[in-house]
């Protein structure tokens, strides 16, 4: 990582969510099901808008044709096992703004212990005409919200 | 990719696993929730192995005391948004057998359109005193089964 | 129930939806986590108009206003537990039309076995302006196809 | 309601799970997926059993051969639609102790806006030898810390 990068990130807003694991949660090995880490990873990333100002899609629809920040790559680094009764602090971040996406970042903690990581490229999606939906440039509003 | 591992990949097994979409796992925005494509996956990964003749992983922990495989890794691109009334259809397969991992790869394709491409670190896992779980070497069993 | 109450449900279209249980519907009981039963019976009802030609409802809501067929009541007896590998056959239909909701029944079978019987009360909704859903007359189409 | 009823109803221990609505919650119509409220009742229905006291299923299958209380019987009255952003408050109780079997009831609210009742039928379970579940009588240990 170069030394710009760091300067940037440390720099970036971070936002935490919370996130409590339920007995649904869980499957037979009775650790948290990891589909619903990305039920919480998805709900931080949300937040993180939410708390910065932006306002709900429905809005920015709109206002910006932006109906949300669909997700085109996660890799994510599974590291401790969950269970219910766990309450989960997710820390989250804008590590890099692209012209047409932007970088999410994740760490999933329970205490101190690191459950897992997790590295996402998102879009600033609007409706395609004739049906599916299609990336447009981040829109400058919600970029200064989040800086 | 080296001429060795094409050829491994060419041998191995590759099995499919088809998924409906259905209307409550599309989210405000009209297209699939991304956590429920994980849910297909980890249903596709199981499938996997039950078509390979592995049993339920309630005997597998009498016979060897392997409760599942849970998810250490996972990189995941998403190329195309689906919505309800899609058919998909999962291609998975088992890319690299490590000592105490494998890779497990899936492509996701509605007719001839790549929906996504996700590439898995699973380990298979037993119950460790105390709490939790551990990773244990590959069964040679289950790996025979799968080759 | 009455005898032209029985007529009317021997006349009505019965139409099967079938769903497989997968390891992660299941909960730390290793049995099927109920939620995941409505996540099947939801989709079960959508299958039912769709089998019967009612289009995507993206389309009535240009059409017709409707945006879907949200539930206002459900009476749900559960009778066995199901878990992961098995099979359910899901037997749906409209027991009954009114002004402006209707009754729609699910058996959830495994082979033979009965695991749960549903009622259920669900309304044609269009959007309301300012927000939120309001219930519309049934619309003659649709009913016109179902019956 | 008989004034008996009333009274008994009164006397018991009410306790208020909150649950906040996520985007990924909400269906293509904009409104929470029904499923999704299950999900919010079940965790409320263990939240009630943990602020009273009781310890976690693995526990009690140690000490009392209960592995869960898996539901009998739902009848759920959808009152209002929510969306994303909402903060639901979910008050629950047991409203009557059976022989093997418990009603438990729930009413969740938007600030003073119901948006749905829920009454349940539960059973404690054990393990059926040959696989399955079987209900138990109410372990008065259990009882005791709820009432």
């Amino acid at each position: 990582m170069a030394a710009d990068e760091n300067e940037l990130m440390s720099n970036s807003k971070e936002i935490t969510y919370t996130a409590r694991v339920e007995f649904g949660d869980c499957d037979p090995a009775g650790i948290v099901w990891f589909p619903n880490f990305f039920r919480w990873i998805d709900a931080a990333s949300r937040h993180f808008f939410a708390e910065c100002g932006v306002p709900r899609w429905e809005e920015t629809a709109r206002t910006l044709g932006v109906i949300g920040t669909p997700l085109v790559d996660t890799h994510t680094r599974f590291v401790k096992a969950a269970s219910y009764g766990d309450t989960l602090q997710i820390a989250v971040r804008i590590a890099e703004w692209r012209d047409k996406s932007f970088v999410q970042t994740y760490r999933v903690l329970r205490g101190d212990e690191l459950i897992l990581e997790c590295e996402e490229v998102r879009i600033f999606a609007a409706k395609r005409e004739g049906g599916g939906i299609r990336a447009v440039p981040i829109p400058p509003t919600i970029r200064a919200l989040c800086d």
